[in-house]
């Protein structure tokens, strides 16, 4: 088809031309005197995007979901007790994994669409007075259901409790994109991937570590080799990396913090606010409803539209796909056939928006959908005008 | 500012993704024995582009305005003179280069938003009966105000005028976007450059000639030098240029044709034309009107929309480029501040285009023209829906 | 510095430009119905690069060295025994890798220079008539010392014992540049990396499977969760991935299996050894003597050089890297200070070799080694000519 | 073929990544507020590449060689008289440019191999009492001989003439690879293309003009139109130009500006002749002769190379290029088949040339001449050695 393909998908999202630019650059020599500085840049960084100002940053070639695995075999003893709200498929996944991992993972139904709730964390920490629970599991932004937890009301049920369990946040589809408080919150551990915020491929798993969480690493017992974090340490106060780095990667990544921070993590929150605020009004407009319970916790970086009964919202994205070369995002497990997601993050602007709204438009009425072409396209622009 | 910049100027267009990776190559030796079967491939690949099959293309590493000399100098001998309709800025200009170069030039004069008349070039060739007149210069398609002439009605005023004349066609915004007929309208040389319908960078001037303007080349008495073809005919029918050819365009257009053959022109011609329906009733739903004086000359390769009395169309420019991230045209000349243009060709597709109309419509708003946000994006819709 | 840098390290190795341009790409939705058919193209021709006509091959976004983790967790049971011969830093690291999973592993020691001893595994494996030993680790090119094992006779070893242990290969600097027999010497798990005969960045880890190695991935006892296959395995007999994939560097892999399978293995390996012969001519020219003790395991990627006593290897190669702009490969543990390497696999042809021996014999001699300038270049010269 | 292909024609050079990842960018509007900051960053700096402080440096998207006519028609009327001396193909083809333009040339024919003689050229002005002769036509690096001129000594001889005539140089292989003294030399028009020092593709032609030119402009009485300076000067003169410009050759134009202003044209210069230094003692060491007669005349951009009697040059560079993936420069008219030439200029290193150089020698000896291998290469390395 001619001309350019809509990716919106919650991830990966469009490559920004300058940082396709930045990573296609022959290798080098990552044992060299020079790379030093190349990774100190990055290491160096990384923290600012979150916040951080306390404890490391790392990287690994591994994909965003990879990370779960690296935040607890190096700080959860094995066959340990964790506590984790399911709410989506992707808090679904976190406990999966550290259950395949071998924890016991107290799982804290909630239905789709709507957040962890700090009340029942609260409650079920406070009642874990042997204190064997070690790790909160917390999916900040569910990439399910377009549905955004409050992370500091998270700890400060935790604080209530009392209790010493580490916060182990995936900031898979928020880090870089939405407003994320490493310290404020003081979470232990944050993971993400580069294929969202970070506006790259995926293929890099990065994993931010508390003081607290660093402070576990040496004498945790769990077996681990890749996902090591001490020989990741030792590497990287030289410089280097224990393995080779996937470098073209981690130009894009140097490329994609000088990006972020040059507009600085505010702007980049603030314009996905008022960019999610646009496609809001734009589902409002069409009489639609979205999959997340409630406003205040509907996320700022997709938004996961519920079609109405009798309509597949498979066909929906199979229409945007084949006539209108649009990609979204379906609906995963329990919202199979129900949902379809908007992805609305990383390196993205109003009118990239405005298009995507008016191919789903198309393949709303494609699909039977009654709809009023344009309406919710300008709804958005309602919002989206930036009047002097 | 984030996301991706939209380039609705009517050239340079935006340059596909797939054509900027054919053109990040090394660079070989243009006299190696492996060159000649690349050159072939785009010599012999050009004319179908525009159906001829009889005559030549040439490629320059020149602008396509350059062309309008190249054509001239070999065909027309100097002091000779020449039929011109003027009805834009191109056509202007076209004008202009000819008297440059010494040429004595009989203007039409037609209203700009109008086409060249058939009738009046009819009435001045039948007037010429000494036959002085060696050519007919003819924009096809006007990009200063988004109009397109008829050019087969032009070569039957001139058949009924029974006049030799060459006629001379500048295809610049309309070659690889709207459908042209070399062969049908009898055209004897053809020019365009690489950064429209070829959705190219600028850079390459493309050259089209019939048996009977190739005919003249020989001994055309007109002093020439770099754009002689007497030396690029002979270089080509080794397989080579005669002078270092911009290799990076070449192995772009190289790319280009592929993917305009493989569309296949009858096809990028109607997608040309779908996209234009919808902007066109984008314009007509903001209630505000076209350039073009009727709706049969309309360009399918740009809009040219006038603003109300008393706003500056510079204004909505500037407004669209500084907040809205999109490059519009602007008006030129004898239309400045009067008229803003959009160009729909190259590369390009319906969201591309929904997303553009967004921004013109945020702009609209902003300088203070009464619209309804998304009227036009959904009058648009209407036209670009592709019911199963 | 102007001009092209030398990266001749043993990998990463030179990204081609037709993989970079591969790799340009803007990114796409891994879930989409147009997915399985790009994934399939990439999984059903990996095997073809070891002559793999059973089992299944995989790919993680990941180093090669993770994928030691990769085929240990999947196959060998927790707490199980192991056979390794070491003889180098990498033969090192997967033992060390084995430990630190919890695996306890018989080391057979061999001097730095020697390749595995086929006679002391089929020894060991004989004394274990309890079959205690679950598997046999084979480095097949030892990346620190430049020697390449005989993994067909090392087979033809564990025959001889009657031992059922699986064989798991590193091939991280083989496959891909050596000839690989991985049905032949009935490999069970052979891994490898992206940066080395596949010409890409880092940041794939590849995995071969036998038949009998994965008949033991269901049964595994073995906690795991990034690394284990169940879910790969049924996300890629659908054509798609259980996690994002690192889709930049699968759009260079699927370039790279057509580079490497139209260039056919057979010529690929027949490359490498023609351009090993040329350094190893060098070498000798030198008056130098190779870190591998003798000639038939001498390996065909790369080639560590033993400085004369009283030099420090490091003085060599900082010399190259900043003065000639040549990155050399470091000794590694046990030879650091004594050898340098010289990387000739992946995308290496006889010219650019000349260039990097012509630079590692400026280094000589700036370093103070008394050759004679040219000579190297001139004997490797007499391996490289083509004479009709 | 696997590897990297040699490029070692004296132009088009290689074109660094760095630049080709600058090229590889969207377009822009030509015509937005945006676009004069970067227009001007380019103009303003071109000067500095030839130590030029007063006049103006242009850029048209054409040929290098286009510019011969661009010099020529803005400065001197139709019909004038010009002197060039001719002693190789593109002194031959300056001069039969300026005929085909009508202009009439006294020519001084030198051996091909030698430069341009100061003292010819004095007497002839001298002769030249009525002061018809309105330009001397000036090669500076004859890229057909491998031959220099030494252009302060022909501005020196038109002195002692006291002639008026203008000075055009032909700079096309010797700007920004060579000392070029637009101002000390007192040039008039310099000319060149991107293709060659500039290390870019080609595509630009770059025309200098001193004060003393460009006051002829605005009288000249040639007709001319797209290489008119007219227009241009008062496009460039707001930031802009009068034609779409080739915008992926001017963004790489802007960094191989910053890369070369960044080196230091003192130090481009010196690098050129420490890298032909090396060349010229390998041709020497071949027991071969070079093209240009004498060694104080040797250009320090490319070598040419006389085969001995009895061979063909060109079955040489067919060897070269065929069988070790070298392009070499072929002998033009007058020399075809007795000489090779080298190109060492743009974006090159010593292990570059090293390669080159060794790639040179299997040639010759494939093609039965008698050198021995790895002498060249040696020769050249003692030249090329950084000694601390």
């Amino acid at each position: 088809m001619a001309g350019r393909h809509f990716l919106q998908i919650p991830g990966p999202t469009p490559v920004p031309d300058r940082l396709q630019r930045a990573m296609h650059r022959q290798m080098e020599d990552h044992r060299s005197s020079a790379f030093p500085a190349f990774a100190r840049r990055i290491l160096s960084r990384l923290p600012q995007v979150v916040h951080q100002t306390k404890g490391e940053a790392f990287v690994f070639p591994a994909p965003g979901s990879a990370m779960w695995e690296a935040a607890l075999v190096n700080t959860v003893n094995p066959g340990a007790r964790l506590l984790a709200p399911r709410f989506g498929q992707f808090s679904h996944l976190f406990i999966q994994t550290a259950r395949n991992l071998g924890y016991r993972v107290d799982v804290l139904e909630e239905p789709w669409g709507e957040a962890a709730d700090p009340a029942r964390i609260e409650a079920a920490l406070a009642a874990d007075t042997a204190h064997e629970i070690q790790g909160v599991l917390l999916v900040h932004n569910e990439t399910a259901t377009g549905v955004t937890c409050d992370v500091a009301a998270v700890r400060a049920a935790m604080d209530r409790a009392k209790h010493p369990a580490l916060l182990l946040v995936d900031g898979v589809s928020s880090i870089a994109s939405l407003d994320f408080r490493f310290d404020d919150w003081r979470v232990d551990c944050a993971i993400t991937g580069s294929q969202k915020g970070f506006m790259l491929p995926a293929g890099l798993g990065i994993l931010y570590m508390s003081e607290t969480a660093l402070a576990r690493v040496e004498g945790c017992t769990m077996p681990r080799a890749y996902f090591d974090l001490k020989a990741m340490r030792a590497n990287n106060a030289q410089g280097y990396f224990p393995s080779t780095p996937a470098l073209s990667l981690l130009y894009g990544l140097d490329e994609a913090l000088t990006m972020l921070l040059d507009e600085g993590m505010d702007n980049v929150a603030a314009r996905h606010k008022r960019l999610a605020t646009g496609v809001r009004a734009a589902v409002k407009a069409w009489g639609l409803r979205e999959c997340a319970k409630r406003p205040e916790i509907a996320s700022n970086s997709l938004t996961a539209i519920v079609v109405p009964e009798g309509v597949d919202a498979r066909t929906v994205i199979d229409i945007a796909f084949n006539r209108y070369d649009i990609a979204l995002g379906s609906g995963l497990s329990e919202v199979a056939g129900k949902v379809f997601r908007i992805g609305h993050l990383g390196d993205m602007n109003a009118l990239t928006l405005a298009g995507a709204l008016a191919g789903v438009e198309m393949a709303l009425v494609d699909a039977g959908i009654q709809i009023t072409l344009g309406s919710g396209v300008g709804a958005a622009l309602q919002q989206w005008r930036m009047p002097s």
